[in-house]
């Protein structure tokens, strides 16, 4: 059992280990790229995540590292691996999240359902792509990307050319035409034990995941059976340990392709702190610590995750927070201690209930009073 | 809105504050008896209570003080207020938490139903007090007392001669004839706004808390209402500010006399961590941060506390976690850090559902794995 874990990365992600982690009774430590971070609360470090000493340092005072974001360098992860720190996930499955261009190679391999495909090295390739695929396509690089940075839709080849010259090689995919979002989250303990989450709806607003319904409306059994199955074939076949998201799209003659993955605790599970028997951070502290996984289950018919941006509010986000409190006694606000500059993600509201519109309602005026 | 709150007491009480504090984003800070207590994982100064300066230089840092425990002498409580700052509850209200002879006085006054009781400064009118009263009574040092200690059922006045040698005056109340034993929780916030949680039943083994069922089974309306009503007119009438628990006896003749009360979160309120829409660490913290009060009504029909009590166990404590999250991965596990000498609290388990049996079962069970 470990006891003290250590988080790379001092995001609201890393924060919100902290609550369940006060209660299972496990140690927080975090390394964090700079002061101040939403993170902060708990015991930090402040180093560069891309320095091997710096890492190895932080290493040393845990039992296990695990992440709040995907960009620590594989030289790095190995090079910890190789001398005995549990690192959860495992570079191996890292990689996966790390490259697009290696995770779409081998989800191939898997043979999971994802959109058409292709790794392209200039101008020339990318149109040749788009030739073949009506004209249209999605170009993305294939690391570094965030909530729609890093994702171009071209219409010709030329339209990519800076990032060819900067960058290389990039990935393109077919414009898949969906009819919604959904993500599938499941944990996974070093020993391969699995837990699934329900499959859930993601409405996502200029490229940033806007609002999360769970469990995904309209769902039949067999969407959500096909989902679990993807997301379970996934973490077993990356070797996943901790979190994974798979970031799906439902298309109009009803298949589901994989769009993206993320191995930690994901927007798309922000319901389950307060719509789940186990919280998605609590359940990413038991996988990585490698204590049993908790119950997934929904604590209620319906739970809505609704995104707090920082905006051109007037007043303080202390005054908004109070009239939010005041307005709506039954929400679950969450605050990531984080300036509100505009768009940038500073909470979020949980609801959960028996009804799906007086929940979806809800949770869309509690954010709506921090607009 | 105070943002830093100050909490007087190291213990489990004040480290279930740090949970929900994190995702309000109040700043929790302890002032903590002993190095090593379990809130430690806040930001921690040790030192003595009872000693003004000490307290005085713990309240420069946070914009409240508030408790883990009632045990803050009114001198030090009331030059904290007298220097203006925020105290709650205040001493006017704790000075009821403190002295079960002035609580007694101040219940008769508001006319709550309690059971006869009287002050007694020696064996002869505890003598006369137990003549009235069949024989037998229950004497209480006024002070000091909790989970069983300070309490002694006697037939004789003698049997309290050494309490009286070394406390004075006494209190002794009617040994009730009680079919079970409630509990009623009120959130109060300074300018006056209440919220009641649903009463419970409290399950007490050896003086001390084993069990809680919320809400009661087989309550009737009319039940919940005089417990609701009672526990609003403690609060108003006492002054309370943050969580108010009273402790009720329910009558063969269905009367409900109040027993005890505290100000501050109570054993009595576990099970709504993960039973109640607002869990009554984060009520405590939103009524004495002056906060709009959260939603109190449950999340399930059903939610059992099983209390985990320090034990002969073999193996480690670590090692009996295990075991009781792999068998109930349904079961919410809550550790306090602390040793595990026989007898004292050293967690809990909550547990929620529709059916009451299979959620007692489960709390149970899971708890019966620290035996």
């Amino acid at each position: 059992m470990a006891l003290r874990v250590g988080v790379i990365g001092g995001g609201q992600l890393a924060r919100m280990m902290i609550a369940p982690a006060v209660e299972l009774g496990l140690e927080i430590r975090v390394l964090a790229e700079a002061e101040g971070m939403s993170a902060q609360l708990a015991a930090t470090a402040v180093g560069d995540y891309r320095d091997l000493d710096t890492v190895r340092a932080f290493a040393q005072d845990v039992d296990v590292i695990t992440f709040d974001h995907e960009h620590v360098p594989q030289g790095v992860l190995r090079a910890l691996a190789d001398e005995g720190i549990a690192v959860r996930p495992g570079p191996d499955a890292l990689q996966f999240a790390q490259d697009k261009l290696v995770m779409r190679a081998r989800l191939a391999e898997l043979g999971v359902p994802q959109p058409d495909w292709a790794a392209v090295a200039n101008a020339e390739e990318l149109q040749a792509f788009l030739d073949d695929h009506g004209g249209r396509a999605v170009v993305k690089t294939p690391r570094g990307g965030y909530d729609g940075k890093g994702v171009r839709v071209v219409s010709s080849g030329e339209e990519a050319a800076d990032w060819f010259a900067e960058i290389g090689a990039l990935l393109v995919e077919e414009l898949v035409s969906f009819t919604r979002e959904l993500a599938q989250q499941i944990a996974r303990r070093p020993g391969g034990q699995m837990v699934a989450y329900p499959v859930v709806e993601t409405v996502q607003r200029d490229g940033v995941c806007a609002e999360v319904l769970a469990p995904a409306p309209g769902a039949s059994e067999r969407l959500a059976q096909v989902a679990e199955g993807i997301g379970r074939q996934i973490a077993e076949g990356l070797g996943v340990t901790g979190m994974l998201a798979v970031e799906l799209f439902e298309t109009d003659d009803e298949r589901i392709l994989v769009n993206e993955l993320a191995m930690r605790p994901h927007n798309s599970g922000h319901w389950s702190q307060d719509g789940a028997v186990t919280g998605q951070f609590e359940q990413h502290l038991r996988a990585v610590a490698d204590l049993p996984l908790g119950d997934a289950a929904p604590r209620a018919p319906w739970a809505v995750m609704v995104n707090i941006l920082g905006g051109p509010a007037e007043g303080t986000f202390e005054d908004r927070f109070e009239a939010a409190m005041t307005a709506h006694p039954e929400a679950k606000i969450h605050t990531y201690g984080k300036a509100a500059r505009p768009g940038r993600k500073v909470g979020h509201v949980n609801v959960a209930g028996a009804d799906l519109d007086d929940v979806v309602y809800t949770a869309r005026a509690a954010a709506a009073q921090f607009d």
